[in-house]
């Protein structure tokens, strides 16, 4: 696929008191102008938001709402969901349409505010990103009751993977703590982050429990924020002196059956294997990885999955100091979700965002040395046993 | 663009008491039975759904909760919204993957469930169609007030063009009434049809009023339904023996700036203008269309967004008996939105539906004779003084 990101920009990630079109002005003016380009020279728009219209009422034409007022008019704007994974679906988007020939240079921007004046409506608005009819029978699977319909399970479910996960595997409760501080010193390095600090593993186990194992600090916050990246034709990047680095696959999935512990059947493992064949390269070529670490054992859960670590030893490689700062594969070095934040639709495109800076020897303070070969990991949602949506992203740096 | 369209399927279009999973079931089960293919053949899925989170609460994976009971999982499946142009975008959408040799077997599914025990969320959720913040000076715009906020201002906008476009063509309300006439006319030989009657135009005038000048004839019903096409790849229709109609154009764009009465730089006229080129056909070339008379005075203004007519005379294109059944350009021969029904995440595939059985012979008492180019074009939403959103697809007959 002959794809480049030519630039890229995103907002911090806050509960902000800024509405959905400022957030959404800023990221893409900041992408581009990294790309040197303006409005008009975009072809074509792809826009991931997940819960506007169950937060604000905008529903249906969320994008166009958004373009309009920075003058992208015109253009074709397609609005595109698929819960936390909906930007990284905007992002296979624009590569499809790069590699189809319909155009040369495409704007995707993943969205999102989850804070509202009324509280519940974020939370209650994640909670949908599973088949509503299948409530009763997922809040089952995930040991819990229904006491309460506008409150999400997905903490329950994440707490129920990882009480299996650590059951399958010998995690331990330290592991987990050890991903959520290894992301939150990450996101002192952030100057997008919406926290990071240098806390304790025992620190981590003394927070607020939400669902046993997990502890505030192994829960993504709720967040706003916006996220925007510039493909452009690897003939058009040519053509105007553009420079970024390569899409070398974009894959995506939808869940589905697969084996209790068959890490590589699940939709995060299928997307990646997808993608390193597409890539023609493997987990032992990456240099970076962005991963989507909604709680921190999920984090231990993907090392699996994403083949970094043998079936069973996603512990063995937290404990190793390989993933952390520093290390040899460092995973989430903008703080990952825990601690960059998690405005869910604009997830994907802020991983695909840190991918770009690290590539281009622009990531500061986290800067991974050498970065050549980045991995992003987005999922959404929850269907018939597993995330309703995998998505894979590789990308490699301009030569 | 090599695409075939090789199945087509659709529930009735009708106010339903059957689940939007069910309408869901019914249109993929019937568009694979027309391809001779089977759920294990589709590589890809795009779903439009326009109002699902604002009805039923199922928001972000729509089209996996639709998907999934027939075994439709693992596969890349996008979530498309567009108002009511969702379902043509999932098309768009659709013949891009293929166009990017991505996939060669793909399905498109719209699906709409708009009635609901609450009445009033249907209608309130068809209003967010709009920029909500903006909805004040629309409301100005169309000539209204602001005194229900559930209420949905489409009808107000759609009778202020009406009012303008009588205006400025010297159109009649009998003119406005052929069109309903004619719709309702072609509605009683499709059996997928939830009206269709032989009423006169002095019935349609004498309907109850909406919003002056439009009477409930003249307007769309609310409507629940599902539409699905399968698209292949040319390479895998001459594999699998497939075949079906060619997709010669598929252009979308989005809404936005033009001068009053520029009916080619509406999002309709310019969509339609760059499938023409796209195609390399022209309006002389067209056998039949389907279009987007969300009112019956719409259809008028679209006579000349699509160049069927020159600007200023729809009034004479209805009044001429061309674009009637057994006419030499028949027009919304399945009863269109304002007979067949309009629910509008499904009214794209739909409209394409009935160029695939028109352009294969298979459309029964409503057959155009010798049928071998279509046009559907599907609009929605409302932003910056035109539609949000402007789809335009030419089919052309299998050789």
């Amino acid at each position: 696929m002959s794809v480049r990101v030519v630039g890229a920009g995103m907002t911090r990630f806050a509960k902000s008191d800024r509405s959905l079109k400022e957030l959404a002005a800023e990221a893409v003016t900041a992408a581009l102008a990294d790309a040197g380009l303006t409005v008009a020279d975009v072809e074509a728009a792809y826009v991931g938001n997940a819960v506007a219209g169950l937060v604000t009422g905008q529903e249906m034409i969320r994008g166009q709402v958004l373009l309009q007022p920075l003058g992208l008019t015109g253009i074709p704007v397609v609005n595109v969901e698929n819960a936390c994974a909906s930007s990284s679906t905007a992002v296979y988007l624009g590569c499809q349409a790069i590699a189809a020939g319909a155009h040369d240079i495409v704007l995707c921007l993943g969205a999102e505010k989850l804070t509202h004046e009324d509280k519940s409506r974020g939370m209650a608005a994640i909670g949908t990103a599973i088949d509503l009819e299948a409530r009763a029978s997922l809040a089952h699977e995930a040991g819990t009751d229904l006491d309460d319909s506008s409150r999400s399970l997905f903490m329950d479910l994440y707490a129920s993977w990882a009480r299996a996960y650590m059951e399958r595997t010998g995690a331990t409760l330290d592991d987990l703590a050890r991903v959520a501080a290894k992301n939150q010193d990450n996101g002192t390095r952030n100057p997008r982050a919406q926290y990071g600090s240098s806390v304790t593993v025992e620190e981590v186990l003394g927070a607020r429990e939400i669902v046993a194992p997990l502890t505030l600090l192994m829960c993504s916050p709720i967040s706003d924020g916006a996220a925007a990246v510039v493909l452009a034709s690897e003939r058009a990047a040519r053509r105007l002196g553009l420079s970024g680095p390569r899409v070398a696959a974009s894959a995506l999935v939808s869940g589905g059956p697969h084996d209790e512990g068959d890490v590589l059947g699940t939709a995060a493992g299928r997307a990646a294997t997808q993608a390193y064949a597409a890539a023609g390269l493997g987990p032992d070529d990456l240099d970076v990885v962005e991963l989507h670490d909604a709680t921190a054992p999920a984090e231990l859960v993907l090392y699996e999955e994403l083949a970094l670590a043998a079936p069973g030893t996603g512990p063995e490689l937290i404990r190793s100091g390989r993933v952390h700062h520093g290390g040899a594969l460092p995973v989430n070095p903008s703080g990952g979700l825990l601690a960059k934040g998690h405005p869910i639709g604009a997830t994907g495109v802020a991983q695909i965002c840190e991918l770009v800076w690290q590539l281009t020897g622009r990531a500061g303070d986290r800067q991974v040395e050498d970065a050549r070969v980045g991995l992003a990991q987005n999922a959404g949602g929850w269907i018939a046993g597993d995330h309703a949506v995998g998505a894979v992203h590789i990308l490699t740096a301009s030569d």
